[in-house]
C-alpha cells in the first residue's frame, strides 16, 4: 500500500520592536524552521514580525492559530514592562492570566526566595490551562496553550528549549531535500528547470537560488519532496539537463 | 510653534520558500528597516515572510498595501520559474503584466543582443504603469506600483538599489534613539524602567534587551523618540535610576 504523505504546517510569530526596527537581526525563524523541517516533518507556511503591542499580538495570534496547525511565538516573555506576550495571548483565548504553580516553583527554586522579586515572579504568569515548555538554560519556562507554543526571544535560550516542544507536536511526513550547486547563471537553465518543475509539481517543489560564495558565482537548485523515489527521479532529470548543457557541479 | 511629528510607516513582504524553510537566513529585513528608520524617518510596522505562491502573494500585497503607507517586497524577480513576484503583483492591482520598454532596453544593453535570452527578457516584465528602481550592480531593475516597492532577494543587489528608492518615499519625522548598556539583569530594573516608560509613553518607546557579548552579561535599554528634547529627559531619568541602583554602564 502506498503511504499517503501527511502535511502538517506552522506559522512563526516574532514579537518584538527590536527586530522590526532592525536593531536586532532575527535568528530564530531560520532555526525553528530548520528544526521543524528536519525533526518533525512540519513546514513553516508563514512568518510575521510584529511590534510589542497588545491589540496586534492578540489579532495575529488568533488569525494564525486558526489558519495553521501550530503557531510558534518568540519574544516578550521576560520580566520587563515591554514583555507583554503572555498577557496578550491569555486575552487571545479568553483565558485567565495567572500564576502557574509549577512555573512559580521552578523560578523560586532557581533564584532562591530572597532573589525572587516581583519582576521575576511575572515570568510565572501565563494563560490558565497552559502546559510548560521547560527551559534548561535559564529556568523561565515557555508554555503551550491550544496550538500556540510560546518561546523566548534570546536565541541561545530558545535553542536550548526547542527539543522540549517535540512532545506537543504531531509529526508530518518528513520532507527530503537535495541541492545541486551549479556553475552557471539562472537564465541558462530557467527553461529546462521550469519543465522539470512542471513534471513533478504534484510531488515536489524546486527552487533556484543564485549564490556568491568563496569567490564563486553559481546557482543552487534545491528540490524538496516527501518521497525519496520522486526526489531521485528529479535528480536524474536535473543531471541529464546539466550534462546536456555542459554545466559543472560546484563542490563546497 | 511646536512642530508636529509625522508618522510614516511601512511593511516588508519577504517572498521566498528558501527563507521560510530556514535554508537561507534573511538579512534584508534588518537592512531595509534600519535604512528606512535612519534615512527616511519611516518605521516598519509589520513584516511577513510568505512562500512563492501566486494567491498568497496577491492576498498579502493587497492587504499590506491598504494597511501601510509603503510596502517593500523582496525576492522572486529573477529569471526562473519560481520568480513569480512581478506577475503576481500585476494581478494584485489588476494591471497588465507586460514588457517595460525602459527595463527591456537596460537589460538588452547590459547583456548584449546575443545573450539576451527569454529568461532574461522575463526580468523586463512588470505591471503596466510601473516606475523603475534602478539597479547599479546587476542591471535588472526593481519597480514601484502604487505604494509597493519591488526589490530583489539577493542582499548585495538589494543593498545597491536602496538609495534609488528614496525618490518614491515621503519622509516621516526622524526617530532618534539612545542606548544604555547596563551591567545588570532585567528584573533589577524592570519596575523603575516601567515607570519611566509610562511617564514618557506619549512621546517615545523604551525597550529592554538582555545581551551576552564578549563574555559580558547585561541589559541594553533603548529609548526612541521623534523629539531630541524628550530623549534627553528620558536619559536623565534613566541615569538617575542607574546611579541610585549603583549599576555600571558597559562600554563596547
Amino acid at each position: 500500500m502506498k503511504k499517503k504523505s501527511k502535511k502538517v504546517n506552522a506559522a512563526i510569530l516574532v514579537i518584538g520592536n527590536e527586530i522590526l526596527s532592525g536593531r536586532t537581526q532575527d535568528k530564530n525563524v531560520a532555526f525553528i524552521s530548520n528544526w521543524l523541517n528536519s525533526k518533525c516533518g512540519i513546514s513553516v507556511s508563514e512568518v510575521r514580525i510584529i511590534p510589542d503591542l497588545e491589540k496586534i499580538i492578540i489579532k495575529n495570534t488568533q488569525e494564525l492559530s486558526k489558519k495553521y496547525n501550530y503557531v510558534f511565538t518568540t519574544g516578550g516573555i521576560g520580566p520587563t514592562h515591554d514583555d507583554i506576550t503572555a498577557r496578550s495571548i491569555s486575552k487571545s483565548f479568553n483565558a485567565k492570566y495567572e500564576f502557574n504553580d509549577e512555573a512559580y516553583k521552578i523560578l523560586e527554586n532557581y533564584y532562591g526566595k530572597s532573589e525572587f522579586n516581583n519582576a521575576r515572579k511575572k515570568m510565572a504568569k501565563m494563560p490558565r490551562g497552559s502546559k510548560l515548555i521547560y527551559n534548561p538554560s535559564s529556568a523561565a519556562p515557555g508554555f503551550v496553550i491550544k496550538n500556540v507554543l510560546v518561546l523566548p526571544g534570546v536565541p541561545s535560550i530558545l535553542n536550548s528549549m526547542i527539543e522540549n516542544c517535540k512532545s506537543f507536536l504531531v509529526k508530518g511526513s518528513k520532507v527530503y531535500s537535495n541541492t545541486l550547486n551549479l556553475v552557471t547563471v539562472e537564465s541558462t537553465i530557467s527553461k529546462e528547470l521550469g519543465l522539470v518543475e512542471k513534471k513533478y509539481k504534484k510531488f515536489s517543489s524546486i527552487g533556484s537560488y543564485p549564490f556568491f560564495r568563496l569567490g564563486k558565482v553559481g546557482v543552487s537548485v534545491v528540490s524538496r519532496s516527501t518521497s525519496l523515489v520522486k526526489l531521485k527521479k528529479i535528480n536524474q532529470d536535473l543531471l541529464r539537463m546539466i550534462k546536456l548543457k555542459k554545466i559543472k557541479i560546484q563542490k563546497f
